[in-house]
């Protein structure tokens, strides 16, 4: 019962390529430092997954949207839809993206595999109690499953 | 990038001995499949440690003391610290604990290694609004902290 953890039967999600996980950890780490915990690919209500949902101490939810290509970028113009989902709205990408490309009402983080930096930061558009309510309880709730499938690897029960 | 979760640098909480291990992996599975997720280990705002804090889908918390012999529960009688941080309390044995040295006021688990049984359902007693919101944040965050070590095992930010 005292094993290391192991691979989980129900893996977790990861980001798509290696490009944007290497931009994804950066991130993370950057906004572990500030004491801001990041979950990848959540589920939104909407249907839309958020590539980083992240949370501060005092409750307050950060979308980052990880584009690790021109095209990655171009071919998915979603993003408004994300901002009645968060407080604060971010593009991360790598330090070679055009970042004229991204808009000006964003938020920008340029990041690395092994740590990121906050270039230009992200507007304040407070959530309505209720819907940060909700959202707080499946972040908990999501992660909660994914820790235990990986402290218990025989768990058959997914998210 | 891409490979599997490994060891994390920070190791994560556990049961203190492999009996309480067994008897948490199977509370955490049964409430796995009712919806609700457990965090083992979780501090409280007293300064007690939660053996299991779970969470249902509807914001329900329950706390589940795991007793692995008589010793450890006779020695340990600090449970009713744990009531103001719950909505339901329970006490987790295996099936040769001597069941009727748990209080008659308090839930009733009784587990082994893969699953495990209510054999007494615990009171209902609600937390204030203020405090559920104070505990959901917080266990998001733990477990968003824990997960991220897994996620990252280079990461060098505890909880």
């Amino acid at each position: 019962m005292s094993e290391a953890p192991s691979m989980p039967m129900i893996p977790l999600p990861r980001p798509q390529s290696d490009a944007a996980a290497a931009i994804t950890r950066g991130v993370r780490r950057m906004l572990a430092e500030r004491g801001v915990r990041g979950l990848v690919e959540f589920s939104l209500a909407n249907g839309r997954r958020a590539d980083i949902l992240a949370l501060a101490d005092d409750g307050e939810v950060t979308i980052v949207e990880v584009k690790s290509s021109i095209i990655d970028f171009k071919t998915d113009q979603k993003w408004p839809e994300y901002l009645d989902y968060c407080d604060r709205f971010f593009f991360a990408v790598d330090a070679d993206f055009p970042v004229d490309l991204i808009p000006a009402e964003c938020g920008l983080i340029i990041a690395d595999a092994f740590g990121a930096e906050i270039i230009r930061p992200a507007p304040l558009a407070k959530l309505a109690a209720a819907r940060r309510k909700t959202l707080t309880l499946k972040v908990a709730h999501i992660a909660m499953a994914r820790l235990h499938r990986v402290e218990d690897p025989g768990l058959r029960v997914g998210e």
